[in-house]
């Protein structure tokens, strides 16, 4: 051979270093990554090692594989391959470095490695796996999904704004793109303003969104580029993040697993959710950081929502994490209503998944019981079991029940999975400088949300579930919030109170109670904005014990001066406390 | 249940008749379309009606399934889901009519049947499939992939288009875009004139490629769009066709099957190639015809090549055909080179596989020979047994061979197997009014071209293949082209003589043969154009009983004169004979 890959040496000897010691290893269960990664030289890809240390612990049956501390780098060109539909994330046939899939009572010990992204390629896919625990780990990129730019002036209808050589960009028919250096397109479909002081959302910011995915613009001489958008405003020297389009790549998709657990585990960058986990049960996040990458300057941690979780049962825990600077929620936790498309026999439904990030989802099987929902009230009608489940498309399901549907089944309203529901325990977290909300919380499960600190733009925490625009299955039963701080949360657009309702309620508001027993104890508002809890369609809800500290953190623009809005209530219990 | 959806009494009673019947049918093995589709009316979807008609297919084994002689309509909404990697057609998550995946022994009996598809559903997806017979049916679609304006007028930098109702259209930042009245998006990418009169790609006209999937528009007070581009030129009253920007929907996709048989089939329409097969053997189409809708004034029948093999064995036998109108070649039949991108080892490669449209395609598995080839003088200098094939991902291949490469092997250079090579017989069909070429000839197995009528725009027969552009396989080692009338070819820009080597040979032209064998033997040449044949790289080449009328059909603008150019061949016999 006259021509050696920069990686044969390695991998070579990785492998009969390997096929050498398999025999002691298959005892040890243990599988060292460093094993695969003789010759290894920082930039290189580490991907094809990674595969053959996987393939090795799928082999053995390993206990542990243990990673290097070091900065390990990974490209998209070798990983594995996989289609998948990830809720409230995009599809699509994706690249994953560390792939999961079917594996069984292990740890990923990262010994505080950084790993480090180039290009569209997922870290972590979790797939029918069981007793799984990541840890001791940092996930980054080396060009981020979204990209931001400084403030430097603004006018009627533009502004200048100024890229660090982070954020490579070229234009095309008049439009800016990003790109990165090997010609990977990074599109952005949406721009939002930060404080560069603060590093949060810039005080009452909207998101602007593009039309027809482009952006006029042009290079001016000094080096700027003015984008062009009707009314747009900023303040010169803040940040301009231009949002990924996409959610093609979270950093741990969870998928149908059971027992996970990610602890130490730092998330500075992935191009879609942190956490997004479907169909899966018992999942504890310890110490998980979502937070921009040290050193980088970046206002932005990761590119949607810190956490998510579609359709999980068992429990959800997050204790002692941080959510901040990410361009979504922090957690957000629901079922998956899918709409009656057409009834075909007396027992017998085609269902359909409206929203485009839905699809593909398996919201039922055969056994579960099956709620039916006028998707205008929320107001359930009916319960049945599924005998059979065929599912026609990502978008079209059949589902066969055990007994006729009841009188007044109707096209367009919409059913969902009664659960198992998950219990959530979420405690000492700190949520903040993100866009949008803090915890919207959509189990039947147990809730418990205690000594956790809000900073968020939007509600701190928001009830929702609809049945006409997310498709999202809610309706708590049982929540108590205990002990939390509330520091000036409603800094944003994205929230009508700290504690909030945000239900699909647009019939029979007047005896739909979609949320029911929720507690607000013992915690403390820090307020600058009185909007406090805001409520329609709920029973039994208990407001006590709780320290309201006015403040002057931000100047509230609002009209609504009431602190508790309470709409189409029953069994309210309020008892406002000053400080 | 108040409200029953259209579809449902004919399902249901279908589903009631059959349940009955099966009995029956299991004797007779015969499924009757019909039975599922009881109280259907025209314009209903038919797709569930035939989903459980295949379903029963396969369940009772049945040796025929037979349609109504009726027009029957498909929508994608409940049709069948799969992923498919489809070879020189742009892969994707697709949604298919018919999915014969894993039948055998099966005749679709049409009789007659019009299938009416809406969107973004495939006819035929024929895989893992053995033995099938589809005969006596027609293909079309409600609205086109492409679009046809008429010119009605041109001016420096734009041109005025008027359109149908059928090509619904709106703007988008500044640009056009097409339409269905279901709100699907027909993106096009290219533009190019065709003739009123003739029916055919306008003399010497080039294509119009899109930058940025955008071309600037307006709509005019009279009703008319008018189009700005650089250079664009064409003559008011002729049809000006927006070319498909995707090539998803094929009318057949053959992959990984056997022994199939397409006969008295009808294409006027689909969105990619008509007939697609890839990894198959044993193909024969009769009396397939690939032309436009009739009675829809269309110029315009399919949006890609008329049909394509690639990696195919056996035999590929088209009789009788008619593939006239189509957005590119009559055919092309080939193999598929990657290219080394690592040696990571003695025995050992990284192989990619270069072109989009090839992706995912599996072109090796173990125990087949394997070329290398150098991908600029295509000189192969070695063969070697396949091991172990690992796809790491649709862009990658591990190959891992039985003995050392050979010295010299070189990264960038190609590999590919060496066959089974399929037996090609392409006799009495009609090829003309398309884009681009006829016949592309790339099969090492015996090749006969005999009594076809060809009157095509760019080379009537094309011997390709390249290692570094479309990364095809070729190389012929038998060609007879015998009785074939060529009627006045090369009337676009997509040929330089009428019977042409397009290889891609950069080095060694001097000593590779990359061709051999070819006879053209008791041909008509009926010619404007006075370039017969133009070779390199071909060793045995003889032209011989050939008649050549020259014509006055077009006014020849070329330089070139000679009728045969020839350059470094070897062995030419050319006998020239002039009527």
């Amino acid at each position: 051979m006259k021509k050696i890959a920069g990686i044969w040496l390695y991998y070579l000897v990785g492998s009969i270093l390997i096929s050498c010691s398999t025999g002691q290893q298959a005892e040890e269960k243990v599988v060292y990554l460093k094993d695969y990664l003789v010759g290894y030289q920082e930039g290189q890809d580490a991907t094809l090692a990674l595969r053959r240390a996987l393939d090795e612990c799928k082999k053995v049956k390993a206990r542990r594989l243990e990673l290097p501390a070091e900065k390990l780098y990974f490209q998209p060109d070798y990983a594995v391959e996989q289609y998948v539909f990830v809720s409230n994330n995009d599809e699509g046939l994706k690249r994953f470095a560390f792939d999961l899939t079917g594996l069984s009572d292990i740890v990923l010990e990262g010994n505080g490695a950084v790993l480090l992204f180039s290009g569209f390629v997922c870290p972590f896919l979790i797939r029918e796996a069981e007793n799984i625990e990541v840890r001791n780990l940092s996930i980054d990129y080396t060009r981020t999904f979204h990209s931001e730019g400084k403030i430097e002036a603004c006018g009627e209808g533009w502004l200048d704004v100024s890229f660090a050589s982070e954020y490579p960009y070229y234009f095309s028919n008049g439009c800016l793109h990003f790109k990165d250096n090997q010609g990977n397109k990074y599109p952005y479909s949406n721009l939002l303003e930060f404080d560069v002081e603060k590093r949060e959302p810039a005080y009452m910011v909207k998101d602007y969104w593009l039309s027809g995915g482009c952006m006029p613009a042009q290079e001016l001489k000094n080096g700027n580029v003015r984008i062009f958008k009707d009314k747009i405003k900023g303040t010169p020297g803040n940040i301009l993040v231009f949002g990924a389009a996409q959610r093609l790549i979270p950093a741990f998709t969870v998928t149908d697993s059971k027992r996970v657990r990610i602890q130490h585990v730092n998330i500075w960058h992935c191009g879609g959710m942190g956490v997004i986990a479907q169909r899966s049960g018992d999942i504890e996040l310890d110490h998980v950081q979502v937070t921009p990458s040290p050193g980088t300057g970046r206002m932005i941690s990761i590119t949607a929502d810190a956490t998510h979780f579609s359709n999980c049962y068992g429990f959800i825990r997050m204790l002692n994490c941080l959510f901040e600077n990410q361009k979504d929620d922090a957690t957000n936790i629901h079922g998956i209503y899918a709409v009656i498309d057409s009834i075909i026999g007396p027992q017998e439904l085609i269902v359909k998944l409206m929203h485009p990030a839905q699809e593909g989802f398996d919201f039922i099987r055969p056994g579960q019981q099956l709620e039916l929902v006028n998707h205008k009230s929320l107001i359930q009608y009916g319960e049945l079991s599924v005998e059979n489940v065929e599912r026609l498309n990502k978008k079209y399901t059949r589902v066969c029940l055990t007994a006729p549907l009841p009188e007044g089944t109707r096209v367009k309203d919409v059913v969902a999975a009664m659960g198992p529901y998950p219990e959530v325990l979420i405690r000492a977290c700190k949520m903040r400088n993100n866009r949008a909300r803090g915890l919207l919380l959509g189990s039947r499960g147990k809730i418990r949300i205690e000594k956790n600190y809000f900073h968020v733009p939007g509600a701190a925490i928001l009830f929702e579930g609809d049945g006409s625009y997310w498709y999202e299955q809610s309706g708590v039963r049982d929540v108590v919030i205990r002990e939390n701080v509330f520091d000036n949360c409603n800094y944003g657009i994205w929230g009508k109170a700290c504690i909030a309702v945000g239900s699909g309620i647009y019939e029979q508001r007047e005896t739909s109670r979609y949320h029911r027993k929720i507690r607000v104890e013992e915690n403390t508002f820090h307020i600058f904005d009185p909007r406090l809890v805001n409520l329609y369609g709920v029973d039994d809800f208990v407001f006590k014990g709780n320290r309201i500290i006015h403040t002057d953190a931000y100047s509230y623009q609002g009209q609504e001066q009431r602190p508790f809005v309470i709409d189409n209530c029953s069994n309210i219990f309020i008892q406002e406390t000053e400080d």
